[in-house]
């Protein structure tokens, strides 16, 4: 079957990601859509940047309308940005029957409600994973994943560059606006930061989970939205004090009323998983009346993570293009065709780090026996204890953790170590991941 | 168009989670599905449990091959659990050309190659979301939001049982044998626990999840397991004090030479989010090549919470059998005809708590004032500070949280708390959510 031909509006940050992402893991990618999906035409004004990414392996053009208005193309990438041109490139793209796959939040919470009749008219699909907290599926949990709950109320840190200033003010006792100079040139905050700062960006997110949630339409013009440049680091240590972490926190619920759509600060108690959320990262918090509380939590933003959605949703429509309905979606994600059969390796090489604990006789000389041991078998160690005696007692526990190494190191190492006769016990052996 | 008929093989605390959640979200369900999805027949060898939860709304029978070989049944939902019964009601569901829904884990790992082969053959689906972490849809978000990643690992608290014992033993200081006992009176372990608290149930979804991961086939008989029964509080307690937590980790990696399949007490750096997942609440750490981490977080098992991942499965078999390809997800998840005006509120409207900040002059009486006018409002008071004035200064700070209100409440608090000639600045009010 030939390839699925894109055409990509957009090569900044975003779009570069995009290509970088499905060239690199054409294969991967090729075995779940079950049919290849290649860019073929890149639209973009700064040609030079284009080409860079692109080099050769499209066409490379500067006029957008000749892509949604290109015949051999069959999925139009929208990650231009902006409410004015995006969207009329969009509605061509529909009008023209092409599918359309965009990160743009703005448009859709502004436009939304036109750009998806559109879409239906047409036989078409907007798909829009990436348009909230970036690589997270949260779009699809919604709209699919929790299919069987009433949703009671969604409240997500959605966006990284203020989540980013509210960790720093916290952790360093700083001001804003220190935090916000620094993270610009970190690259976390634009220029002019008025959008992430000021809610703005958060409340285009949470009019598209609102509407998501709730079956109702986009209404980001009913949005109340409060950002965080005037909150204090006094009002966050006072917060701290009492149990809760400030972060701007968008808020949906569902009341017998209406519905509250809401950006602002928001004190949460500390001790709940979305309060230590920290730096850009993102996290959605979900209620629904039959699942209860569930959480979803990754990179807001940056260019693969972004990228990742938008190719997910590349997938998602190249698999409606291509399966019959029943096997859109394969059982184990990949074509049945196209597993492979790379073997379960055996513990002994598995490789990861250790806690050791071992009861030995308080004796000079025991610790050194006991790291030449690990030495020998090349096991670095990267933390160690060793406990005083209780009272009247001779035999004391030494507890190590170890770099990683190959399971059978270690298993070595433990049989050489209850050798000797200064050891009173087997060792403890627990296996520990750094999850980095 | 008519109802799409489910019929139901074993109602117990599962079953009878999905008829309750399919009843009681009905109407909003059949807005996402675009047609109603009715449990038609009910099979359960207890008929008198069956018909207590059954209530006459659909037909009850103690045959569970009568419901797999009725030709008016479009979808099989299978909660008997097992691999022996199961496995031969499930094939010849499928034989007789029925989709299938299932939560049977220890099924899938066991036979998945064989089962999801025979669905394959005959064009149907067998849809298992239930099957991993409750109602959190790590399998679509592995199967489908994830799709354009190279998964380079996944690491899962994946049973709430060994969790909630090791949440225990690390809080109060408790013996394994001593919290069991516990979990088993609360209803959170069964009697004979084994496949809990040995990792057997662990290693189960863990393989299904390597296989949707890396594209491999099913391979329990691979995993390694090691269960949480040898663990001591003494081993809970120095790894606190190193800085770690100690959870049964399911851990899957891809490896130049092959994939790590394993489960066992692992050492997590207490600083990670997920070593903050407590209780039997369930959490996967998924990394992909381009998103990074991302994380899944939900309860993990229990009637409705599982409930909502049957009935995800339903729905997205459904959405299939209703919808033209293009539109089997709706833009908004719910029908376009089909979504509800209802208003947003304004903010004035909006109840939540409060933190009030007040700059007041050192005098006795301030606060009776204060407390006075929000009393008035009916709004009361969780928790207050008033701090020392600073050496020298007659003025200090009072900070309140407030019970939830009514934002007009609020504000009019203020503004009378603001006229008072004690106050000396405009009172600070960040909103406060429990998120409970």
């Amino acid at each position: 079957m030939k390839p699925i031909s894109v055409g990509l509006l957009g090569i900044g940050t975003v779009g570069g990601g995009t290509f970088t992402v499905l060239e690199r893991n054409r294969e991967e990618i090729t075995r779940r859509a079950g049919r290849a999906i290649a860019i073929t035409v890149v639209a973009d004004k700064d040609l030079a940047r284009a080409n860079s990414v692109v080099q050769n392996r499209a066409r490379v053009i500067d006029d957008a309308w000749a892509v949604v208005n290109d015949p051999a193309v069959d999925i139009v990438v929208e990650l231009i940005g902006g409410t004015k041109i995006a969207k009329d490139l969009m509605l061509k793209a529909l009008e023209n029957g092409k599918h359309v796959v965009t990160a743009n939040k703005a448009l859709l919470a502004q436009h939304g409600n036109e750009i998806f009749a559109a879409a239906q008219k047409k036989g078409v699909m907007v798909a829009f994973e990436a348009a909230v907290a970036g690589g997270v599926p949260i779009i699809k949990s919604l709209r699919e994943g929790l299919a069987a709950n009433r949703i009671e109320w969604i409240a997500g840190i959605i966006n990284g560059t203020s989540n980013f200033i509210l960790s720093e003010m916290r952790d360093k006792g700083a001001s804003f606006d220190d935090v916000l100079k620094q993270a610009q040139k970190l690259g976390y905050a634009e220029a002019d930061p008025t959008f992430d700062i000021e809610g703005v960006d958060a409340a285009h997110k949470l009019t598209i989970m609102a509407a998501i949630g709730f079956g109702i339409p986009m209404q980001f013009s009913a949005a109340y939205t409060e950002g965080i440049s005037k909150l204090t680091r006094e009002d966050i240590q006072y917060a701290e004090q009492l149990g809760y972490r400030i972060k701007l926190l968008g808020v949906t619920k569902r009341k017998a009323n209406g519905i509250e759509l809401r950006v602002h600060p928001t004190l949460i108690p500390a001790r709940r998983l979305i309060a230590n959320v920290e730096g850009v990262m993102n996290a959605v918090l979900v209620r629904g009346d039959a699942v209860g509380q569930t959480m979803y939590y990754g990179a807001g933003a940056g260019a693969e993570p972004t990228a990742s959605a938008v190719v997910a949703d590349l997938v998602d429509v190249a698999r409606t293009m291509t399966a019959d309905p029943e096997h859109r979606v394969p059982h184990l994600a990949f074509q049945p065709d196209r597993l492979s059969n790379v073997p379960i390796l055996p513990m002994s090489e598995v490789e990861t780090s250790y806690y050791l604990r071992l009861l030995v006789q308080d004796k000079t000389g025991v610790l050194a026996d006991v790291t030449r041991i690990l030495a020998d078998l090349g096991i670095s160690i990267d933390a160690m204890v060793q406990k005083e005696p209780s009272e009247g007692e001779d035999q004391t526990d030494i507890i190590m953790l170890t770099h990683q190494t190959v399971e059978k190191n270690i298993n070595a190492a433990i049989a050489k170590i209850e050798a000797l006769p200064v050891v009173a016990s087997k060792v403890t052996r627990i296996r520990l991941e750094e999850l980095g």
